[in-house]
């Protein structure tokens, strides 16, 4: 069917009509339907915003709209070029959802005024499709993740549409580049689509961009090779333009719905080849052709604000007045200055509507996953340390059952960079097999063209798919090496900034969390050496609001259960699991693994010697490692220096250690006393780098007492032991460090110091000389 | 030329001879020869090690070798497959470069025994091709890189060749994915070239690769979108994989050769398409076929160590035994356990041996910087406050010249994802262009083939090419928007970690240090809002080893040239600063600004009150924008409480407040107290997260005093003093902050308290009208 005359000249006035507003967003303050001749007192003190992908993304806004009506779909729309606001607020105003949600600035003269002056201005809305834009589930302040917020919004959702805009700025970065491959991850029998339309309008902030200046050979081979088919609609003709898309759309949506046709028939099982739309039009489009006699529309010149001084310069001024003027706003709006009718019918209705539909507000959709019973995955543990087990492994038999309850509702999924059987998560196979879309080959494991398990070796992609998922009302879990997580610091921060936001914006509901379990710790690379040691993950969380992020460190596996069960049904959260994989020591029995956890915090009296008297030293430890470590000092402790009281304090949850007016999780300083005492010697041995600890407790009482045992950047190839070593946190280097802290320390206190010492060089010799730890180190049990 | 079986031949020998050291290094501690019968006791204790990937690499390696002796080619190897260590110290050890720095390790039956015990072994090398391995700029611990690696490391290097293996797991991370488009930045008349070989080996962990699992159309497809030719090496069989691999490394040569003659004969100016080899062979070639009845070699089984327990299994060490036979190790090393003389001279000679070039080891062939005086780029300053400038603005007048006066050395290149002119470096670009080898259009500004400034939107590319190019001997400064350097959070961690473990390799020569200057920073993000707004890079550096991370905060622009010029004289750090773009008070003349740049803190006794005396409040400030707040509540304090003694301090250099013990630059306690005395209240307005202030005083005498305001992650679309206010850094939270430490405040210092607060109500009400700052804060100056 092709798209009539009529149709495409209301398209184009309705373009024209989000451009109006776009460039009066911009630069007005008052006057905003032109009613008056334009005057200095009606120009913004401070113009902000970019107007350069603003015409472009009104006009794909515009389209859609066209495609979502004629075909009653169920389409939400991602932009990815920065900074868009503009362009999404004019259109989710004239299609009638910002005023709902805002109904302080309707759809008249009244609230045109108020909808431009809050834009980029103090106390109003920021000038990306931010958090307060209805519709947006990506704000595009930092650039790359469109694409795999698109694919993680669709997963599951298979009537869904994704329209993403990647703009050919943000399509230069790393994340996008190979965010394109998603497509061998999508199943077009149980999931949606995604739409990409690359918006080529030619540069960034100063510079061109790199897929613009290649030749149209190149760029239809380069997404060709990713496995898509392009459509291209260029030019600059308006008229000409509107009739290109219209027919290109019509096209894709063929596409989309003879794939999935032969999916939802079951007769096709191969990856399709999905259609693309690459839309090459003049940045500023519209715009002012020349300022001063440069160029502007169509050059990098039209990336933010084209005309920068017309309030008090007159030509400009007239400029901007012949501009605004250009799309005939008499034309567009009625008295009352609300849309006119026949304009306002182009718009979808209700929820079909891209800034209203439930997806984008993924709360509204959100349900609790049936979660089976976490005790009933319990390690039987008889006495602290008797028992050996994987923590993650175990863990893995708890996820396949959370998969497999879940399996009908479709809303669980975990992610990871081809680490899940690495970090030991073997038995969620057992439920389901990786999504993968690939060619298979005989002798592949767990590969299915459906799946809970999504894989891609990049932790963008895991990173961005998750957040799409969750960002859509839906749960999931990451898991990665711990190392290699800070790849995704700066989308982390993105992501706890939008939680910060959302959690009080009124008409947004809350998501379910953000769960991480990083397994593959910092102090159990020895075998891959420095480069895969790294705890700072934890570092960089905590300077996020506190409101926001939770960091839990298990010292075995019902811990961990306790903790993942936690976690995943908690909302609005960032939650960090870090947890070992190799066989280890078993602490605590079910019953005490959950009172420990749901504490976060508490004293192991089973393994203190302190009676509950005021101890001599305070032993902490937080992480499996530390804890091991610990333990394994205080019994050496308590075989030579049996008079020494010491009380040991194990950290589940970190946030415990800050004060409570700092996090919602911390102590009092009351219960921190309590624990910690006010005078008391603490060595706390801590799975990360050690300053942490100082910068959470430094407001205590005893803070001074601290002395902190962590990672310091020591490690090479080399045994466990020997990591906790380099790093001088093992069981000789603790006790030393007790030893230290003694007031008058006994003779048989410094002969045990010294054999510390002496076991250090002995370990050192050993180990170079067989290439593993010694046996007294590794089948240390604790002794009740 | 074709090549003859002969040499063809000798290629197979030297490629099983690698191959051979290979799996020795992972599995033998002894009998290094198989001059006995295999037995348990020459089995390693612990098997670690990837083999995976190493057969695969060993052809290139020797392949490339006949290469270069042919065409005398200056070459280097970057191995991007993860742990391609085996395979480099095989073929290091083969050419003789291994034992030339390693005497101990010589080419005998000794050496052989040596070489394999200590591979993934305590106290040994890693499993990476780590820094410990000559020829080796590249380490591959964490994935995604080594394109970029290759690219910095050929820029201004016309004769170098880079032959880069990218492996196919690592080509689906982000930075690999857009990494490919360098090539629109690369000038064949200036630079060297990148030979890329895509190793289809075809698994990752535990999963296919997506580039494997594609047809051979899309693959062709994607590769020339990416404006490379792919050449196809595919195949199993040696013999027809020797032909074929000579075949097509002796086309790509003469297609480089010709590239080259065509650029620098001056006739071509187009981009060309360059040359990029896919090999596609089985993971673990030439490895067990079966284990237990399991297919292993060209299955992911074969990632890591495919026969993992000969010592125990006779089975399994007979089938080990037969594998290392395979080779047939009696006719590839003579009696004394080195390598026939026919097979060794099939390696290149001297310097162009892979792991002896010194471009891999480029603190070899760097030169210092021809520096200007940074002070002839001073702002003048008659009093403190006067003058007003842009830091950046300033420092890239220096910036300017510093390219200039190292044209002809060409060893000096400014790297920033499309921020440079936004940052306010506008003068760079009056001395050079940036490179730019795409298409170029008529209202381009500053592109041209040859350039020293590099942007393209991927903080990935901009890190990794810059890292490159440092590796290999040349300097560079990174410009960035400081919210988003974060994206490299985790490549920062490697490089620093590649410089402490350097720092130690006694053959390995200091590199020139890598640069940031962050701009556009926290407190400036006011227009465009949250997203941009995270000063956490700084909590992420020091978290490195302090031999190797610095960390500035020049509060103004005659500071920041002093600091530049420090940085870019410096060497083998990680120097961190950040600074303004947006004109600002000018505080120090340059006299002033070096002393006090060259002591990294200091108290500013113009601003100060306290006569040198014991002052009654410490105010503290670091940044530009903290200063600016700071002074302004000093002269707020000054006005109405004159008693008031007021001792400013200003810190440029942050290591200066950690102790002595814990980094280089560190004041000692001694100093530290002279400062910030033992027991006066220290208000201090931080630059980033406050807690991190706290996390470097906490030794110090007199840390319970301090106060610390910073950014706690309050902000969105503002004006620039609103950003303070949210984050109670302003004057007017400051000064109360000073009174609330006022032993018993008078009634004026109570009434001064009440004053601040409305001016803090005054401050909202203006904004929200006006929409920016109040008259006499926009225009508030020092008085001297």
């Amino acid at each position: 069917m092709k798209t009539d005359q009529k149709t495409l000249d209301l398209i184009d006035a309705y373009w024209r009509a989000a451009n109006y507003l776009s460039v009066g967003q911009i630069y007005l303050r008052d006057n905003p339907l032109m009613r008056k001749p334009l005057q200095a007192e009606h120009i913004k003190n401070m113009i902000l915003g970019h107007w350069g992908t603003s015409p472009g993304q009104n006009f794909i806004y515009a389209h859609l709209n066209r495609l979502i009506t004629e075909n009653d779909l169920n389409m939400i729309y991602i932009s990815g070029p920065g900074h868009g606001g503009p362009a999404l607020v004019a259109n989710t105003f004239l299609e009638g959802t910002y005023s709902e949600v805002y109904p302080n600035i309707g759809q008249d003269e009244d609230g045109l005024r108020k909808l431009f002056k809050q834009f980029s201005f103090p106390g109003g809305i920021p000038s990306h499709v931010s958090p307060e834009c209805p519709g947006s589930i990506h704000e595009g302040g930092e650039l790359g993740y469109s694409l795999s917020h698109a694919f993680g919004a669709v997963f599951d959702n298979p009537s869904l549409i994704a329209a993403c805009v990647v703009g050919d700025g943000e399509a230069e970065t790393g994340a996008l580049a190979t965010a394109w491959h998603s497509n061998k991850f999508l199943n077009p029998a149980t999931d949606g689509a995604v739409l990409p339309i690359l918006h080529l309008n030619g540069f960034k902030i100063a510079n061109p961009t790199v897929l613009a200046r290649i030749s149209h050979q190149e760029l239809d081979q380069l997404f060709r090779g990713y496995g898509w088919i392009p459509y291209f609609v260029e030019g600059d003709d308006p008229a000409e333009m509107h009739r290109k898309m219209a027919a290109a759309l019509d096209e894709v949506m063929d596409e989309i719905r003879q794939i999935h046709f032969n999916a939802r028939g079951g007769a096709e099982t191969e990856r399709p080849r999905w259609p693309m739309i690459i839309l090459r039009s003049p940045k500023g489009w519209t715009g002012p052709k020349f300022i001063d006699g440069k160029r502007n529309e169509g050059t990098f010149r039209a990336h933010q604000v084209p005309i920068t001084d017309p309030a008090t310069n007159p030509g400009h001024l007239q400029q901007l007045e012949e501009w605004l003027r250009s799309y005939r706003p008499e034309e567009l709006f009625d008295e009352t200055g609300r849309l006119t009718g026949e304009l306002a019918d182009l718009a979808p209705k209700g929820d079909r509507r891209m800034g209203a539909n439930p997806h984008a507000n993924g709360g509204l959709l959100l349900r609790d996953l049936v979660m089976p019973d976490f005790r009933d995955y319990a390690v039987a543990v008889g006495s602290p340390g008797e028992a050996s087990a994987s923590d993650t492994l175990v863990t893995g038999t708890f996820l396949r059952d959370v998969i497999r309850c879940n399996s009908k509702a479709r809303n669980f999924r975990i992610f990871g960079p081809d680490e899940t059987l690495s970090n030991k998560l073997n038995a969620v196979f057992e439920a389901s097999d990786r999504q993968w879309l690939g060619q298979q080959a005989e002798e592949d494991e767990f590969l299915a063209a459906d799946g809970r398990i999504m894989e891609m070796l990049s932790e963008h992609q895991c990173q961005g798919w998750l957040e799409g998922y969750l960002l859509t009302g839906r749960h999931g879990l990451f898991n990665s090496y711990e190392a290699f997580i800070h790849i995704v610091d700066s989308m982390f921060n993105q992501h706890a900034k939008w939680l910060k936001v959302t959690a009080s914006i009124d008409w947004r509901r809350k998501i379910a969390s953000l769960n991480y379990l990083l397994s593959s710790h910092v102090w159990r690379q020895d075998h891959n050496g420095f480069t895969h040691q790294d705890p700072g993950f934890i570092d960089h969380v905590v300077n996020k609001k506190a409101e926001i992020v939770r960091v839990y460190l298990p010292p075995d596996a019902n811990c961990l259960l306790s903790v993942m069960n936690h976690c995943l049904r908690s909302k609005h959260y960032v939650n960090v699991m870090i947890a070992g994989k190799h066989p280890a020591p078993q602490w605590l029995d079910m019953p005490s693994a959950e009172i420990h956890c749901t504490k976060g915090i508490g004293i192991w009296s089973w393994a203190s010697t302190d009676q509950e008297d005021n101890p001599d030293v305070v032993m902490a430890c937080a992480g499996d490692v530390p804890t091991l470590e610990t333990l394994a000092a205080v019994s050496i402790l308590k075989a030579h220096l049996p008079q020494i009281k010491i009380r040991v304090i194990n950290v589940v949850d970190l946030m415990k250690l800050q004060s409570k007016s700092e996090h919602p999780h911390g102590l009092s300083d009351k219960e921190f006393d309590l624990l910690f005492t006010k005078d008391t010697p603490v060595i706390f041995a801590y799975h990360g780098y050690p300053w942490l600890i100082h910068r959470l407790t430094y407001k205590r009482t005893n803070h001074h007492n601290f002395h902190v045992r962590g990672y310091k950047e020591e490690g090479t190839i080399s045994t466990p032991f020997d990591m906790t070593v380099l790093n001088e946190m093992d069981r000789f280097h603790l006790v030393q460090d007790v030893i230290d802290r003694i007031p008058a320390p006994s003779s048989e206190a410094t002969y045990l110091k010294q054999q510390m010492q002496d076991m250090l060089i002995r370990h050192r010799i050993y180990i170079n000389e067989h290439g593993q730890d010694m046996p007294e180190v590794r089948d240390w049990k604790w002794k009740p």
